[in-house]
């Protein structure tokens, strides 16, 4: 335990000063939920706050890594120090080969003041948020200036991750099918500027006058769209200097402090729902009541709502006669 | 309540007869869990087992929804009695209007015999995947011979849907990106047989040649590809002569046995998980603790892990006093 804590305060300095393969292992301890690591998350969190974190969501295919590739470059050669957390759809049987493959073209791409990390989702979504934002903390309390968080918007933990940040870019394109229409659909809440990328495609302009006119008709302060490339670098500089407008004038309102409780207030919540749901499940599936419950129901003798209210009552009795152990316990304790 | 009981004891009979406005009726009042919808499932539950459904997914913009229209069409000339259930992911925002125009262009191409309805996530993603899955169970218990159930195959609830289906379908296409062949990656699992629409675009043998050998690599009973074209129609015949084959070998299998309780199981934990995040959201958004909670992390006075287990406890207590409370009350009632 003493190793432990040694270990910990170790490791906590050495991301605090920036120290890359420090930073790694706080966020491979976090990811894992590895014993020590809420107290490392801890020992940083009063560091954080420094980083802008500028989360990049949009659909599939709409040259998201790009962008943020050119994004960190700009930066870079501002002399800001970058990092990257580029969350992926992938599978657990896949196993993240394509996880791999950015990341070895990244790092092949951009200089070695770019710290990049890749996660992906393995299934387990409500886990996978928390461990982004967590990762998003290290990276800011390591004193990176610019946090990039790129992730493919669809799903409500992708959408989530990017929450987190200061200001999010949905990035769009022309010629979206139907399917991929309903996706931006549901980004147009939550985006700050709408970057229509691949801009040598034809229909960008009309993308961007359909934009302006759904945006011009909400009464909030401004979201606003510019028409990138990142395969040529057209735009690019106007989004940085958008970016930074945005920073300047957003950054330190009152909108804007709001819109950070009412994101933690989120998170919170969700992380509160998730551990309920995974102790939930631990116990349906340690129980003896799941299984004979199941049955009845394949067999019909017994309906799946009403079979939710059994389990809902087996597993509110088991957590209630450990509350009860965990009382007593304390209190003879305290006795003692 | 009398009154209520006598409404649903109707409604479920009309449901029974296959009446398309009862069944209607039925879905929407289990999807807004109005009153009296729980007895309502209850009723209809003994009755369903007799539908063959059909999940069909895979990535955005692979032509699922005409592929589906073509095998309705398919089975109604055989004298099937068919119900599609669409699922969108659609925002709270844009509200639905492209389901509206795919109900529209459903109900002109396809003859009165074919039951239509669709349903969209409005960010409620566990919400969602319940009220599917129960919709489902109207349709089968309404009679219908085969159920096509169709979602985009991304997000862990469009994949839960489709796992109450008897048999997968995932629908491919040549020429997918990088994000896209990801999502592919996930929905390897969940497919029994692979489509590889429109086969008229090049490459599409290529698609069809690396599915076989990641299929072939597997251990388990077959799962199987084909190329279709839901334009020209072209392996359309072949496709439901497989899925036909697959539902004879397979569906009175020990497998496909094994196969209902472990999805069964799913869903039974995922609802008990899903209703104990809504209470837990419910109770601390009502309550006191969170809003201060919050403003600690927002001030870094608190990491949000401390912050959660704080939340954490104050729900527990909350749902501890309640179950005290009402053991209480059915004590006081027994006794006298």
């Amino acid at each position: 335990m003493r190793q432990e804590s040694k270990n910990l305060s170790e490791l906590s300095e050495r991301v605090l000063k920036g120290d890359r393969s420090a930073i790694s292992k706080a966020i491979s301890a976090i990811e894992n939920r590895d014993e020590g690591s809420d107290n490392l998350l801890k020992r940083l969190f009063p560091h954080t706050g420094h980083a802008f974190i500028i989360g990049i969501t949009g659909p599939p295919g709409t040259g998201k890594s790009s962008l943020v590739d050119r994004l960190a470059k700009i930066y870079r050669s501002n002399g800001s120090k970058v990092a990257i957390l580029a969350v992926d759809p992938t599978s657990p049987v896949s196993g993240g080969a394509i996880l791999g493959d950015r990341v070895r073209m990244l790092e092949h791409s951009l200089d070695p003041g770019v710290y990049i990390r890749s996660m992906a989702s393995r299934g387990d979504e409500g886990g996978l948020s928390r461990a982004a934002r967590n990762a998003i903390r290290v990276m800011d309390a390591a004193g990176n200036d610019i946090i990039l968080a790129e992730t493919v918007g669809i799903g409500q933990a992708e959408v989530e991750i990017v929450q987190v940040a200061d200001l999010v870019i949905v990035v769009l394109m022309p010629e979206l099918g139907d399917e991929i229409q309903a996706v931006k659909a549901g980004l147009m809440e939550i985006g700050d500027i709408f970057a229509v990328n691949k801009s040598d495609l034809p229909g960008s302009d009309k993308v961007i006058y359909n934009l302006e006119s759904i945006l011009s008709s909400k009464e909030e302060w401004g979201q606003s769209s510019i028409k990138v490339s990142a395969k040529t670098g057209e735009g690019l500089e106007d989004l940085v200097a958008l970016i930074e407008k945005y920073r300047k004038i957003f950054g330190s309102s009152e909108a804007a402090k709001k819109r950070k409780l009412v994101n933690l207030s989120n998170e919170l919540v969700r992380n509160v729902s998730f551990v309920l749901s995974q102790r939930a499940e631990e116990s349906l599936r340690a129980g003896r009541e799941l299984q004979g419950v199941v049955s009845k129901v394949a067999n019909r003798e017994l309906d799946p709502e009403s079979a939710t209210k059994i389990l809902m009552e087996a597993v509110s009795n088991e957590a209630n006669s450990h509350k009860h152990a965990s009382t007593t316990r304390r209190s003879t304790r305290r006795r003692s």
